[in-house]
């Protein structure tokens, strides 16, 4: 933080209910070798950068699974908290509007444990440089598209990314774009800025950096995430 | 076999060197849960058909590896084996001319051991009905596109299918389509035999119907076979 200003705020969010994984426990908040998910996630920013701001956003009523991580990890004490809305737009435009003495934002799913501090600095270092940071992953698998009419062709798999988190942006940028009006083309965070502002830059991601939304995306973790 | 005739043929492509996974044995012959993954993938298609005319083929100087996994797996023996070529199409060229008596043929990655046997079946009756039945699954990952000069755009996920395999074909058509001469736009026995025939018919895969290329897959593949 300098002159009351932050150079680097990240978003967690956490709206999602976990219905996908048929358990009581929404999937942020389940253990993995020990320790709940998002935590590994708040790990991974804070060591990227120890003075980061954090806002953590959570699904209405998931404020006691939130205190109990808090109750047996003091360093989260000072994270802020903010509601989800209905959808993960209103989660995010609600979290936004807690960061505005942040420079650059960036914007991650709380199941997403795995993502790196090079692939954080990445993302952080091209939205200085362009706005904006999207990590990427190659695809591997071949791939082939659906027409209007039902019928399918080849796919240039090489001409594909999978987009991860986070996506981080020059604040003013993202929040401007974020005060428009919805657009059902709004699909993720990148599609947002790129409603006002034009293409987002990409960086590179990690491969392990997936998104924990099934029980056997759960192991996997658990296996990655073994020293 | 009826008259002469195999209903079921399937070629096992056991081509891969296996250098992606900087290991000095093929992933193919590694051991998951004590046994190689071939074997579970041949088990695979046993259980669909006992009676399925199967045949390996293998990297050259990989015969040694396959000899020992026959040697624990007497119901193997009967298992034709054929040489691959220097790339993945010369190896099923190859191989298709072993299954002249064959009706309907599956082409399947050594690599996939968690095929399921609904899987199986879906593919054959495809090609029974349409000449042709490639599992496909939905795309999980919001995908971006790269255009010709390097620019990005969002690519609707909905409309996205990643192809698994078996490929299975009507045996006539898929031969006719690999003696014609190769060509670039070749990049799996779909491709080879929509350049001949037309659209290839697309069934529903298994999730868990992963290619293992990686020490990750391979770990992830020993959680989703334990009992």
């Amino acid at each position: 933080m300098k002159g009351g200003k932050w150079q680097h705020g990240v978003l967690i969010v956490a709206g999602g209910s976990g219905s996908r994984m048929g358990a009581e426990i929404p999937k942020q908040y389940m253990e993995l070798e020990g320790k709940p998910v998002i935590r590994y996630t708040t790990e991974r920013f804070f060591n990227f950068d120890p003075e980061i701001r954090m806002v953590v956003v959570l699904a209405p009523g998931h404020l006691p699974f939130w205190e109990e991580v808090v109750g047996c990890a003091p360093e989260l004490r000072r994270v802020e908290v903010e509601t989800g809305g209905p959808t993960r737009y209103d989660s995010v435009k609600n979290g936004l509007t807690r960061m505005e003495e942040v420079e650059f934002v960036g914007i991650h799913d709380a199941v997403r444990p795995l993502v790196s501090t090079a692939t954080i600095e990445r993302c952080f270092r091209s939205a200085e440089l362009y706005g904006s940071g999207i990590p990427v992953a190659e695809m591997d698998e071949t791939v082939r598209w659906i027409s209007d009419e039902g019928h399918s062709e080849h796919l240039d798999r090489s001409r594909i990314r999978r987009v991860q988190t986070p996506q981080v942006f020059r604040y003013s940028l993202i929040r401007e774009a974020y005060d428009r009006r919805f657009d059902t083309s709004f699909t993720d965070d990148a599609s947002v800025f790129e409603s006002l502002h034009g293409e987002v830059h990409l960086v590179e991601g990690n491969s392990e950096n997936i998104k924990i939304t099934t029980p056997t995306d759960l192991l996997l973790a658990s296996l990655l995430i073994r020293p």
